[in-house]
């Protein structure tokens, strides 16, 4: 089987190694000159609107699937003329927009911050009065990694947000107190078998996903499980997704969910009995999905902007490095480690040993 | 780091695999046109023989290792002489060949069959009656898969063995009833760091493997770690290594073993912390070396001649499927699939099942 992948980073090239035990040969489309995933995958070069190049993926592949969110619909439009290709349409129509996922989780029951849409600046201060301070404004599309977001504590501020809605409509969110982020990431088959991964405690800085562990926690998981699967069945959803909730005193509240494989889920190379990648691929192939449980006390630590030494990595007991070939930029996920062990308490140490050398690799 | 690897079978495929994370890249020589491994590794087609290869090969690679026990002495010299070559050039002289095999194990207090050379019809007969019947007969070089042996238990059969002499000198060996064989995996650092997987019991049919069960037998484990610890130190070897015994009454017999990863830790991909292939990395790269232990109950089936509808593999509880994506012949290894469960009961139950598949997708 051939399976397309629309971009080229690190989430495609850790499909391909995934897909290779299966017999899943992975042709990637990326426009950049030698996206990491090239590595490991078939590279066609050319930007997501090249019809020529979607048309040569479509007839290379059996299923196309992408690696990022924000694919342009009419690529995918495109592509789904001859080939399948999941997830499908209605996962990204609903999901790409801020506004219209929230919406669909206040349908489906699933509780979220209150929000409003914003158009213009009259609309946007409105918004603001209506769900009150702090507020969180946030870019309906393209927004990533913290990008496209703007807290608003006082009405001053608000022309910060102002500059967000000159780039495209906004949402006005209530801000959440929240210790931290809790995410889960599950998959649905074609034939609608669903599987669910252990939810995990996510932690951020500057916006970005530092580091994550999966926590026990039987309440949290059986309500995350039902909002998932609620949201994987009303879009018809095939292949991983990663759904990202608050942390509260009254429990979860839904955040964003991603269409796709998740940053929160890389844990589960080493860490569960099948990784999402291969479980992203079973999904999409029609084939059985694997066991996600655990296979010991595990967690991940991303490296941002550089890679530290793999051997003060795996001098951590039970590390796993993980680098992706990318050149080192500030603020780039450039690779991550995981550690797996028999007990907390070496998970722990494991982690915090990691958490310093991915600080240490930036100076 | 780049790694070359002399041979792109599965092996070296798997290798490439496990590489990839660890920001490895991977360059194999082998004179298909096309090997299984260069769906993942950048392939140089040529005999390894071919000077001007393998001066490319150490032009590119930081360290060159090889995925077959019977890579041509001279071809490794000449890698040798501005490359780091592991295993060394001892590794292979002395387990290339049965004789300085066995007179090695010997040297080194590990118990074997009984042996003889011979190198004329003459001395194999006496050779035959000093050992006795029956015996195996065996090519001192280059056998694998059973070929290369005669069983012999009466007089009148010696004429088999004469066929292998006259490709080769001959060893002699006391013929051992055994009811399974059992394999231990280790790995040897740059640094001398060891590390031990848990013994397997190994089902061969026909002289080729077909299934392997990790076993829990704590004083045959350290007997076979003594063993193989010796077997290293003595060699200097550097990278994995995989040691044959027939279990017997009497304890451990070793009967061969091969400087590479090897087939019987095809199971620690899913079924051990760190799998095989990455240890042989880690090992030739100068890494701390990773956790040997098990993640589960696991078990292993090879698929010989042709693979199973990886739907109905996958099918079955905890199964990983492995398609080295080798045209299908009787009698070559085509791909394997691993079980890992909670409990004995159903990794038994499984290993059944992908016997079954194994066996039906012959038909």
């Amino acid at each position: 089987m051939i399976v397309g992948i629309l971009g080229g980073g690190q989430l495609a090239r850790m499909l391909a190694l995934a897909g290779v035990p299966l017999g899943i040969e992975t042709v990637v489309v990326d426009p950049s000159p030698s996206p990491c995933a090239a590595l490991v995958a078939r590279h066609v070069a050319a930007p997501y609107d090249d019809a020529e190049a979607l048309d040569r993926l479509s007839g290379l592949c059996d299923v196309v699937t992408c690696d990022f969110e924000n694919v342009p619909a009419a690529a995918l439009e495109r592509v789904a003329r001859t080939t399948r290709v999941y997830p499908g349409a209605r996962s990204l129509a609903v999901l790409q927009d801020r506004l219209t996922e929230k919406t669909c989780f206040s349908e489906l029951g699933i509780p979220t911050p209150r929000f409003h849409p914003a158009t213009s600046p009259g609309e946007l201060r409105d918004a603001i009065e209506s769900i009150g301070m702090p507020c969180v404004v946030k870019s309906r599309r393209f927004g990533y990694d913290g990008k496209g977001q703007a807290v608003i504590d006082r009405l001053e501020d608000v022309d910060r947000a102002d500059e967000l809605l000159a780039a495209s409509s906004v949402i006005v969110e209530s801000f959440i107190p929240f210790e931290h982020e809790v995410a889960l990431v599950a998959a649905r088959s074609t034939s609608g078998e669903h599987v669910y991964y252990p939810l995990v405690e996510s932690h951020h800085v500057d916006g970005i996903l530092r580091w994550v562990v999966p926590i026990d926690a039987p309440e949290l998981q059986q309500q995350a499980e039902q909002y998932a699967g609620r949201l994987l069945d009303e879009l018809g959803h095939v292949g991983a997704l990663g759904f990202e909730f608050f942390r509260t005193s009254d429990g979860l509240l839904a955040n964003e969910a991603a269409p796709r494989v998740h940053n929160t889920g890389h844990w589960t190379i080493e860490g569960a009995a099948t990784s999402q990648f291969e479980n992203h691929l079973r999904a999409i192939a029609g084939l059985p999905l694997g066991n996600t449980a655990t296979t010991g006390f595990a967690g991940n630590v991303n490296f941002i902007g550089s890679v530290p030494d793999p051997a003060d990595v795996l001098a951590v007991e039970g590390a796993h490095h993980h680098d992706y070939g990318k050149e080192p930029r500030p603020g780039r996920k450039v690779g991550h480690a995981t550690v797996v062990t028999k007990d907390v308490e070496s998970r722990d140490a494991g982690l915090v040993r990691l958490r310093e050398l991915a600080e240490a690799a930036l100076r």
